[in-house]
């Protein structure tokens, strides 16, 4: 089965690929130019540019955003993790967090499935864990190299993607998502 | 003549009711529900909302949207600087800033101009400054006591409404607008 992913991001595309395909779904990537709307939630967010991707694509797909929500910080920087990381990289997160004794965050994913004529579905997936104390860890992307993941002594950044797979937000989200999509199709 | 701002900021609102008052324009609050975009630029950000505001409202308006620019963290939180103070707060724009040595910034508004079939104008104005070591001052709102612009040695916290509109970037632009506002005016 076909499936094509909506992504600009080519670590996202690799992982979800790497997943999928253990549930026999061979992923495609399409960089479609989409506009994110401005939202508190990651829903909202994955929901929105759904419902964009649906007025430019003829097909299936899936759409997914993903943040870092530190407690301390408010669950900054959330919904604008990608822009934050942009303009202070990991280490404006480290800077933020010096003297904080709690350094407990989780990574979420929300993962919009779009088919034409149909509603628009959400998977959530989450993963709870710390932040490192220095960056650590040369995998992945973007906030990988701070995330040690409760269960883990390493970052997502010193892990394989298989070892990724096993603990992410991203993974549990599409794992939800591909078993659903599974079962229905075994009604048809 | 009368004219409606719509923002949910009453501080923003109180700020342009003064200045434009100057110019024997009489300002409305309206605090409608508008989907802010995401977006890399102010400019792109008001025009899109002035456009949505358009289809909900059936006069003419103000709508506006600004951010602090930190020159040496890239810009941060520029477009995003409601919600970064809303998770981090001026405090945490002080802890980034721990050890540099460059606390150079700038305040910049867009401000759009809409009117029921007609194009949306838009105003820029911008103040440059620097970061104060700590909070000042208790007036205004947002990064305020942060901010020192140049040609003073007060925060825009510690400046009475007046004496923040001879500097701002909000004002820069609202004196922008009601030039070309009132020109045209006279103009028919």
């Amino acid at each position: 089965m076909k499936l094509v992913f909506i992504t600009g991001n080519l670590g996202k595309f690799l992982e979800a690929q790497k997943l999928l395909r253990e549930f026999g779904i061979t992923l495609e990537q399409a960089d479609l130019e989409i506009t994110e709307p401005q939202s508190e939630t990651l829903e909202e967010v994955a929901e929105k540019c759904a419902q964009e991707a649906l007025k430019k694509i003829g097909e299936r797909f899936i759409i997914e955003d993903s943040g870092l929500f530190v407690n301390s910080l408010n669950g900054f920087p959330g919904v604008y993790s990608s822009y934050v990381y942009r303009k202070i990289g990991c280490e404006g997160i480290l800077k933020l967090l010096t003297g904080s004794a709690d350094r407990s965050a989780y990574f979420m994913t929300a993962l919009a499935y779009g088919e034409p004529g149909k509603d628009v579905k959400i998977f959530t997936g989450r993963v709870d864990g710390t932040i490192a104390t220095e960056p650590r860890g040369k995998s992945g992307f973007g906030y990988d190299p701070l995330f040690i993941p409760f269960g883990s002594n390493l970052t997502f950044a010193e892990m394989s993607t298989e070892e990724k797979n096993k603990f992410s937000h991203r993974a549990r989200a599409l794992r939800k998502f591909a078993s659903w999509f599974l079962s229905r199709h075994e009604e048809k």
